[in-house]
């Protein structure tokens, strides 16, 4: 296929962009360690008029797709478009027509990706998708090849930017969520509408990813447990504080007892550990294998820039591959497909933790008990109560409990929230004081 | 080649221990990945009679390594003995007959490497090396093929994980150097001669061989310019944290102007920066890509079983593709050998910093004034004066400067050094306040 690599891109956005934008100005680089030049034959776009500041030959660009993947100049086909549909169908289309294929669409990945790794497995390509999780980071290339001598026993990950960059400013500035996620907003870093991120739901499809290719098990998404940042406040980021502690967003994978835990939640760690050094829109992901031990991996998880950086990763490495005329030996997902089973996942109710629990109540004789006899009731036994505001109303009430399980929680809190005395939901978080 | 791919290991020290305890435990993990087994065919050893507590077939043993090599069973060999002979003499032979070669050998690597990686150019063979920088984490894997995309613009380590330990004990524990080793040797962290590793050898053999296959160009290992970590005290230490600052054995390798600056030396950086987080015996490397932006990775720099891992993910990739028949499409320093460059590497002497300076001088009217006036005669301008311990003798007297070359601060303390009222060599770290 000598020396040109032609490249066909799907989507223009901002990743699109990015991947363009390096391909073009690390072009020479790119081709003195690889001995190829990684041609832009094609690019899909819906708006051909649009100008997005990156000096493109006008007869490159096309709005039809399928042209594109059909195109036997495309030997690699770069699927930017998100979402689920018509993404799935040219990545389906493209492989089944023998293109290799790179994406960054965590979101399909994650709900819908068997059917394409099936696609992928029944073809004679590849697909490729480390720009999906944690942006430049190579993360799966890690996890993949870089371990591949360890079981893993867990990941914790930072693994939505504009969550942890709210939580940060909320740490470092005394800002309250909602001006923390204005701030966000202003600055590019959360959408209009940013449920996505800060609901967790984004974490959520890239743990997913992770913990398929580590743990090697399927993972139906709907399995994960997963709780956003909304809710918390100030006031909990100065009692963890107080305790020595961070509030982060983590998406956690873990094995244990041979079962698999699986879920996003806001966290309280310790301010010691190397993910409470995690700040503003960075990544990061924690790893522990069996003899590697820990490990961890840092960088920008999101923007143009960084998430082009993988996907040109990726498009060079199959380059090198179809130069050579040879195929991939390495499954996508690190195991091939046979070999993957069902993952016994831990009901998330049976999980088990200490909490911090923050309720505001009035402030009224007998309250404090009524409060402890519940969770005294429900097995939940605690080892530290405070009241704050004394003598103002509503006063907060922070307890800490000792080990119990969220379906204890839960039972606990359904009776607390009814009692007219408590004046709105209470929080409750995790706490991990012995994170690994 | 079939399911089982034949391994040869020279040496069965620590690393070989590790190894040889991963092929066997994850065994069948591995071969679920890989859809092979690793077999250990052949073990060479000088003494065929210690236990090192692992089972092995003592027909496995042997004490003669070019038999190992020759042995057509074996179809990998690990290099595990260390040093520079045999072990590049036992490289290069099995390079010659074709055999696909693993090694942890930095020493080696950092200082004959291009003789070791000419043979595997001309092999149809390759040399892998994961294993020798950064123990169980994926640094090379991570800038030969993940980051792939981009120029480096730098990359800070902390490669010495007996150093780190070290300083880290001294700054959380307020330990002293002395005592502070001494610790590091108890626990098995350190050697009875541990001057490679405090004197900062052992981290610009790891920089040699990270900012060779980074910035593509030949670094002749003695152009590394190298100062160890002993003369720091517990008064830097404590200056340091006044300051807001961590002191790090960091190797660096970065671009200014075109000229390549590599060093490894004891620095101050600010305590909000990843690097400072990173205590013990772990390691980290923070590698900035023009595109990608920063990124860290973190974990255990050695130990025989992060460096096991290492070794076998080397074995596992060359084992994929020895299975499927096929050649290694990238290069081990992910350049051709022919796109390698003579870098320009900036004299040690012109590099531009900011220094902190602690001399120990008689308490006496006019002394400091007399080293001002040396400062200032060689064109070095003070941001800030302290004396400690005012009344006592001697006394101590910290300076911070303004920017700075280290060929002006070696010619002020010549003189300073010379004056009869200092009393012993004046210390002088780097402080990089903007560390990227």
């Amino acid at each position: 296929m000598g020396e040109n690599i032609g490249i066909g891109i799907i989507g223009f956005g901002t990743v699109g962009s990015g991947t363009i934008r390096i391909l073009q100005e690390n072009r020479e680089l790119i081709h003195s360690r690889t001995g190829l030049y990684l041609d832009v034959k094609r690019i899909a776009v819906l708006d051909l008029k649009t100008d997005r500041g990156i000096p493109i030959d006008p007869a490159v660009l096309t709005n039809d797709a399928r042209a594109l993947i059909a195109d036997p100049e495309v030997d690699i086909v770069v699927e930017l478009i998100g979402g689920y549909e018509p993404a799935a169908t040219f990545i389906k289309e493209a492989l089944a027509q023998g293109k290799y294929v790179v994406t960054a669409n965590k979101a399909l990945l994650a709900t819908r990706g068997w059917e394409l790794f099936e696609a992928a497995n029944k073809s004679k390509a590849t697909l490729a998708f480390e720009a999906s999780v944690g942006g430049g980071i190579p993360i799966l290339r890690s996890i993949r090849e870089g371990l591949c001598a360890n079981k893993f026993l867990s990941i914790h990950g930072i693994l939505n930017g504009t969550a942890n960059y709210i939580l940060s400013r909320m740490s470092t500035s005394g800002m309250d969520f909602e001006d923390a996620l204005k701030e966000a907003q202003q600055k590019g870093y959360a959408e209009v509408d940013p449920s996505f991120d800060v609901e967790g739901i984004d974490a959520a499809h890239k743990i997913a990813i992770l913990s398929t290719m580590a743990f090697g098990v399927r993972i139906p998404f709907d399995a994960i447990s997963i709780k956003g940042i909304r809710g918390i406040s100030q006031l909990d980021v100065l009692h963890a504080r107080e305790l020595g502690l961070v509030i982060k967003l983590l998406a956690v994978g873990r094995w244990d007892d041979g079962e698999l835990e699986i879920r996003v939640h806001p966290v309280m760690i310790p301010e010691s550990h190397m993910l409470a050094k995690v700040n503003g829109v960075y990544n990061a992901i924690h790893v522990i294998g069996d003899f590697v031990g820990s490990t961890l991996y840092y960088g920008k998880g999101a923007g143009m820039l960084p998430t082009g950086s993988a996907v040109v990763s990726d498009i060079a490495a199959i380059a090198r591959h179809l130069a050579k005329g040879d195929m991939y030996e390495i499954p996508p997902l690190g195991y091939p497909l046979e070999a993957f089973q069902d993952a016994v996942i831990r009901d998330a109710k049976e999980g088990r933790g200490v909490y911090y629990l923050r309720m505001k109540t009035v402030d009224r004789p007998g309250v404090l008990s009524k409060i402890s006899g519940i969770f005294g009731e429900k097995g939940i036994s605690l080892a530290s109560v405070m009241q704050k505001g004394e003598g103002e109303e509503p006063v907060d009430i922070v307890m800490v409990t000792h080990e119990t399980t969220q379906r204890q929680i839960d039972e606990a809190l359904k009776s607390i929230d009814h009692l007219s005395v408590v004046m709105e939901p209470t929080l409750a978080l995790h706490i991990e004081m012995d994170l690994k």
